[in-house]
């Protein structure tokens, strides 16, 4: 119970691929150092933004092991663990234990549609036998729910089950969870999965967010989380406004990761072939959206690597203003391109 | 445009009837007085709490008259305005102005789940003929949706449309629309149905609420309101958390509203025979939930007449603790009966 | 006990309008008259189809009058009751009865969506008042559901209740509900609402149906059942083909019921003014789906009178290679012309 | 295209386990056997009754190998080939192929909920792709929707893809697809998976289905097939009744698919020890529906090995008043221990 409660944001990262599909391996190391170059607190390889279901166990096994090895400690890793079934899930838990991670994240039970009898029996089960911290995965939209009964019986009855990331976005289910928990056990950790709602869900109480939107403007993401902390409310609703257009422009937009995908590309990365193929006309609207997010991008100095007669930008620093600009731009032109 | 933005908090009130299920006159001006006295900052008869369905349409009518009767212009009406069809819909309108009304709101077509076009076509019909200010009414989960982009059109090209009551409780829905209205109507306001999220929907910018916890303990909701609206961000956070814990035990024990109907009661009024016919179990099931309710309430002051044995609290005051006092024992109590 | 199970197709009527959108009686009577000779087993009207939610309470009662008087016995009447209360919706039922109605149908209660215990309240304080028979009516896409529990328990409890229409299409459902009410009510009828699966229904052993399409054409309708039920199933199996290629069209190609409007306009009536206002876009998509479906129906003697230059049909046989050219036809217009 | 059409029972085997939640080789060996000999068409591991998700990568080659090699071409065998992505399930049709499968059966992409243009080019690069014939598996509960003109797209552009599995239970959705597909590729199978609909479902044009129950009571769903099909519709539907109630009672009283592991080992097979951890709670209900379900087949003639005190049955001859009886008891005991 002495070690902190898990707080921050955690980059649930993507995994850059080369033309074949495969790993790049040079480019997940260079895309981790400049996270943590621009504040991101923690990592968060294999959740569902890092696309962990369309990579087999020993790539999943891979990704982390690059990571860990890249981070050295600089910032902690938060490594998603799900396997096909509680031994395999274990065994994931054992290696990433291994590396070093602070913990793992491991989500409910997914295809099958759990009862919250049987969710509780799985993490259960988990929790008793994990060597390493464990947060729960709460994503109702593609997994069995996690409900607050739930919660509240596995933080008391397993010490390693530490945190749940929740990415409902359901405010009162936050409230309800923190209310069931927080008294007896001041050490779990409530974060918050849902960009849209980052500003609100921390001030209800919430510890902080893994959010995927921190992978494409890290920058932007601290500073709504360090804004809203220090009760700077005015500029935090600001840029809380600004994060809801990019966040929904990148979520809309394309096949959940792509937006995201196309977007990190746009900051300098080589993000390669995906994994889900794509129709001819979603790879036309992708290269359009991707066109757009890069001129926009570009303009206002959150591209290194200007592509396509975009101008380059002067910088990367960033204040109120700019991320206003940008956002708005950014939409402006995605809806005269009729892609909004 | 000179017209101030609505503001604060509107109780969505509920109609005490007597043992024949007729509206009860003298029970409901009374009501209105207690709800003004304790400060809630409007009222607004005819919601979805007041059970508009189950009254005809003249009934519908008379309930809005004695309240404006009652109030005499010490708070603003909003009066639930929805009929059969826009022409009957429109004709209330003209009444409820005849009353001095300050606003209809009038819920988005329910029954046939209609498409935003259709939920356009129709509010902009009304809203090109009301004679009063019209709140739209969003509640997804009764009616058909008003999406954003309807909000945004009929913002710009109806001036008599003035707000937007939404009881999603969805706060990036909220940011959205405030974001696509509020540049071109200043003078729009935003309020929110959903007690559980008041605090944190006002905060990213909503100027008040419809709340129907505050038919119950104004004083707590006013209260919730004020402490938010000053930056006492910490205290209101424990309201806002007992609040979703009351609001809790009443939405989900009972049937809505009987939930509601049962808690105000407690607080010393005459409800009589619900509309909606009861089985047996459930008039146990509420019989028991009021029982526990009143116990609880009258323990801390919130029942100004005590029944079936419990003692009358000392006086109306309420401080944090208190609040907290009440809500836990309320929800121990129903928890231990086997009620939630 | 002796009287007959309710059977066969009950149409569930639209009301014809004026430009003023008021009802046309002379066309109801004409539409009425136009149903019969073609086959229907009764009339249905305040239905959902009917728009029953659109009309006041006055205006739904003198829509059952003018039918009830039009039809003079030749076809039994199910009239659609359900109003704002019990209360009311029993007035409703006594005056229907009054009327020499066969049987009501009355909607669970709708907006509140309502738990199975309310349901079955709400329905057994009209069973035990009623003077004339009632249909339950269970639409689960717009009103409360009605489950396999209550209808048994309502059928056990209350031998005025006679029947369910059921609009879910849920061909195990009904399965259900004949297996838990067949046994002990031989006299109870099971109606189906979903024209997309009557011939199945029917196999399953349903009674009869209450359908939308029927409305437009009766003919085909009424054909598919007596094939249905006299085993024909090679020829009804082509005529519930093409009824599911037509319903289509109808019922997602506008917001319904408008589709189904348009339809009815094209067999020769005069539709007038709907009561949902339409957005411009709404009403040239309708214009375009009536000038349609209007060429194809008159092109095989669908149309009694061919409007905006379609040459008339020859007479209104329909056999079975008429119907599905009308129904490829009216299909491939539509998609060509962007519709579909 | 000389290829006959897929056709009739294939049964979604569940795979025996041992104690330590590891396939049991010899049990399922013997499983096969004894569906084969009881009639049924086709098998079909890695379904969804077959647990696809909870074993690796090698065990659900190592089941097919097993299958395939018990079979020895007896019966054609679907082999459920979804994998992380589409190189890894391409790999495993290669696999499949080289064992003789009749063709392999593709669940549409799970976890995220895909659009149809990703649906579709998910399926065209492996129907391109596949050395194999494939059947497409549409279980929206669970995975993606494959909607109609996805389906149409595929068949016209896919030889290869031969068949889709269809578990939504939604009549129209069938005739809407046999419809769009049937015109243009008459070699196209389509099968339903939902075994309560499964009459109906081959009286609308359906070749068959891949019905879970068939694993418990081959007799049974064979029987209703031959039936059907011979248009002995009387006899047919008191057997889809009985199949309704079964099929209920094994799928809605546990968690899927545990309610038929536990009938499967009532007709005699050791199923080991799942690999989804249960609560002591659900363990007992489990325990408790097992010995129910175990002393009514038994009773009929069902167990081939009675437990716990059961009477053995007689024979395994099934005639339709025993499968009346078979589930009348089963469920009028299952109400009484109040599991139903």
């Amino acid at each position: 119970m002495d070690k902190p409660r898990l707080q921050g944001i955690f980059t649930p990262n993507l995994v850059p691929l080369d033309q074949a599909a495969e790993i790049n391996e040079s480019e997940l190391r260079r895309y981790v150092d400049w996270l943590i170059e621009r504040g991101v607190h923690g990592l968060y390889p294999n959740g569902s933004t890092g696309e962990f279901t369309r990579f087999t166990v020993d790539e999943r096994r891979r990704i982390v092991a690059i990571i860990a090895d890249q981070v050295q400690g600089r910032v902690p890793i938060l490594a998603g663990a799900a396997e096909a079934n509680v031994r395999e899930t274990l065994s994931a838990c054992e290696y990433y234990h291994s590396l070093g991670v602070r913990a793992v994240a491991i989500v409910a039970p997914f295809y099958y549609k759990l009862s919250p009898a049987s969710v509780y029996a799985y993490f259960r089960e988990i929790g008793r036998n994990t060597p390493v911290d464990v947060t729960l995965y709460n994503i109702p939209m593609f997994a069995s729910p996690i409900d607050v009964p739930t919660v509240q019986r596995l933080s008391e009855e397993c010490e390693k089950i530490v945190a749940i990331k929740d990415s409902s976005g359901d405010i009162p289910h936050m409230i309800r969870m923190i209310q069931a928990v927080r008294p007896n056990r001041p050490d779990f950790s409530f974060l918050t999965g849902w960009d849209a709602a980052l500003m609100p869900m921390l001030l209800v109480g919430s510890d902080g967010g893994t959010n995927a939107s921190s992978g494409v403007v890290p920058e932007i993401t601290r500073k709504l989380y360090d804004l809203t902390l220090s009760g700077q409310l005015e500029e935090a609703r600001k840029v809380q406004y600004d994060l809801v257009t990019l966040f929904d422009a990148m979520i809309y937009s394309a096949e959940f990761p792509d937006g995201f995908r196309a977007a990190v590309e746009l900051r300098g990365f080589s993000m390669g072939t995906g994994r889900q193929p794509l129709s001819s006309d979603q790879k036309t609207d992708l290269a359009t959206l991707s066109r757009t997010l890069q001129c926009q991008l570009s303009e206002h100095g959150f591209s290194d690597q200007p592509v396509g007669g975009c101008p380059p930008g002067a910088n990367n620093a960033v204040d109120d203003r700019e991320v206003q600009h940008i956002v708005q731009n950014v939409v402006a032109e995605l809806k005269r391109r009729g892609l909004l």
